[in-house]
């Protein structure tokens, strides 16, 4: 069994199977705040928004919830106005169930695009989750949003602020269709801290630009990605703003949870075996430095090589020179660990068997210097198996 | 045995086996024009570009041309000062041994990135290439530019031109890291018709825009693309300009070969066993049409899914709103052959087996339309299958 996740104060979970999937795994999730919470949300920037996407943009508005309900199985995307009118009833019934007003309930769909949500089933399924409601029903929700994740994905990072202990949890799913800006993942942060939503909602897109926006397995963004992050208070803390002594040490809390669910969500790749950091410095900005990593993270070639335990070095040269960053090959340092792989864009002479031996491991970084300015950037990725392709021919 | 290849007049070629691949198959081939030949050449827009490619595009300069050097097995890419070095030698070499001025030499290298070409292999296959030269040597040196290829890729059409018989002959290979604007391919399109050579440069590109630059397998762009053409003269017509009353006839014939040749590579691209027409249409322009097209071209998930023949219209729409085209939802239509998938960016209705069926055949088409304005672009991709996975891990 998966040991409990730890919800912070005022929150409480459940997980249920209403046979949205055919398995009878669970697939609706219910997370509730026993009070009115400060949210914020970052979603994809794929023009393709799902339904539930599109409402829960409209909810930042009010800038307050007290549940996400979601499911998995379908993604309710790609299904026009009657989807919209699906995901605001999904929401409606979760609030009357709850007995709390329908604008304070955000959906979230995971799963195929392009087919209607079989709403008898949402519907029977949201009639049994508030009764199966737990201070302890976190690890049952998290299975609930799982799709092709072979583990859950939790992380808690206690602190104390203002003398109050204070807890910040993180619940996420993901592991394919995952490209920069929002992938087919959702994250949830939850936390009892007191934090005023605008500032809740400017820094989650910060930590979401550092944590899950620098993840990639498939080059593949979805319609569905969505980060939202509920804060209610429960803690008494003084408010968390960066006028606050102890703020860079909760802002921490909050990102060390989202960049440890980003790296599992990576770890998770489907088929994906090694983990892989790509970090280039020297780009003449950080927007062609993050170019420049993600070309090579994303490079097909790149990550079968990895697959075979093959370091062929080339491969980067090559994906570099296609990125957008500006490249100039004579001045291209490769490292893979601390181990030299090209030098002024040529073979630093390091035998292939010992480039070969860092690409063996479960986890390598590869270093990129383009020498060219002050430009740094950070990808986290996989390796691309065979068994990938299984996965997603089925 | 493959059947011979038709040289136009005064051309004759040759392959040989040199030893840089290991297989002990051939990997050197020649080409050869008995007199100067007007040439044309289209590259890697790669920012890190392979020695040869920077020894062709200084020799463009010269326009004339009496001979194509090329190996396989290695890329003499990332090889520095020295590589380029190298690839000079193997020009110089080749003209003494030829007897031709040193600058009429063209060399390509296809193969391994990141290390120096065995040159005393090369010198030994230098020095056998011209004593087999022949009119039908055409097999022996396509042969010789193959690297994971699995056929032999060639195409001749014959025409007519002021009462003079015109051959035009192409000899292409390629089948992985290939992607628009050049991937690892090579092809050498030759004729004997009288083109001047400022009239070849111009067109060849427009040509392989239409080709070439249409085609993707795994959205790699390779450091040693290069498209080469030779026009000797031999056939004696007047000379072919968009003046001349069957310049269109002409323009069409050399086109044709270069796109026979590239939807072979697409066809022989690794691990392939479909060939896929994506068609976009009602973008706002022709730029976001191509980049739409490509989108769903180059989708790691749209093309594994083509490889279980499933018809996933959802991972479609997905694309299309992901990429730099603009896309408004719930205008899109999909159809896959004739048969509707998406209407309106939702389901159209079609029974899913009838969808499916369509991608379980060798070869199918997707048309796109966005209905945004009058952009049209065509792609040709195949799908990914494990074997792709394999090949590239090896």
């Amino acid at each position: 069994m998966q040991e409990p996740i730890v919800l912070p104060r005022g929150f409480q979970a459940a997980g249920v199977a209403a046979r949205v999937k055919k398995s009878g795994a669970r697939d609706m999730a219910l997370f509730y705040s026993e009070v009115p919470a400060a949210f914020a949300g970052v979603f994809t920037t794929n023009q393709v928004a799902a339904a539930p996407v599109k409402l829960c943009r409209e909810r930042l508005e009010g800038g307050t919830a007290r549940a996400i309900v979601a499911n998995s199985g379908n993604a309710n995307a790609a299904t026009g106005p009657a989807g919209l009118d699906d995901a605001r009833r999904m929401a409606a019934l979760t609030a009357t169930a709850l007995g709390v007003p329908a604008d304070q309930v955000l959906v979230c769909s995971t799963g195929r695009i392009g087919a209607r949500l079989p709403m008898d089933k949402i519907e029977a399924g949201i009639r049994q989750l508030p009764a199966a409601l737990a201070p302890d029903g976190g690890a049952a929700a998290a299975e609930a949003i799982m799709t092709t994740d072979t583990f859950m994905k939790t992380h808690t990072v206690r602190l104390v602020v203002d003398g109050r202990p204070v807890i910040v949890t993180g619940v996420a799913k993901g592991a394919g269709m995952i490209e920069p800006h929002m992938a087919t993942m959702f994250a949830f942060l939850l936390t009892d801290a007191v934090v005023p939503q605008q500032v809740l909602q400017f820094y989650l897109t910060a930590i979401v630009n550092q944590s899950f926006n620098r993840i990639s397995v498939d080059g593949d963004m979805s319609t569905n990605d969505t980060v939202l992050c509920l804060a209610n208070g429960q803690a008494g803390n003084d408010p968390l703003t960066p006028a606050h002594p102890q703020w860079s040490e909760f802002y921490n809390a909050l990102a060390a949870v989202a960049l440890d669910l980003a790296k599992k969500i990576v770890r998770d790749g489907e088929g994906a075996t090694k983990f892989v950091t790509v970090q280039v410095r020297g780009a003449r900005d950080h927007a062609e430095a993050d170019a420049a990593a993600r070309a090579v993270a994303n490079s097909l070639l790149i990550k079968t090589s990895w697959a075979g335990s093959f370091a062929i070095w080339g491969r980067v040269l090559d994906a570099l020179g296609y990125s957008p960053a500006r490249v100039q090959e004579d001045l291209v340092d490769v490292d893979y660990d601390d181990v030299p792989a090209a030098r002024h864009g040529v073979a630093a002479g390091t035998p292939a068997a010992d480039l070969d031996r860092v690409v063996a491991q479960k986890e390598f970084r590869i270093s990129i210097d383009l020498h060219l300015g002050p430009g740094t950037a950070t990808v986290y990725t996989c390796n691309c198996t065979e068994e990938y392709v299984r996965i997603n021919m089925e």
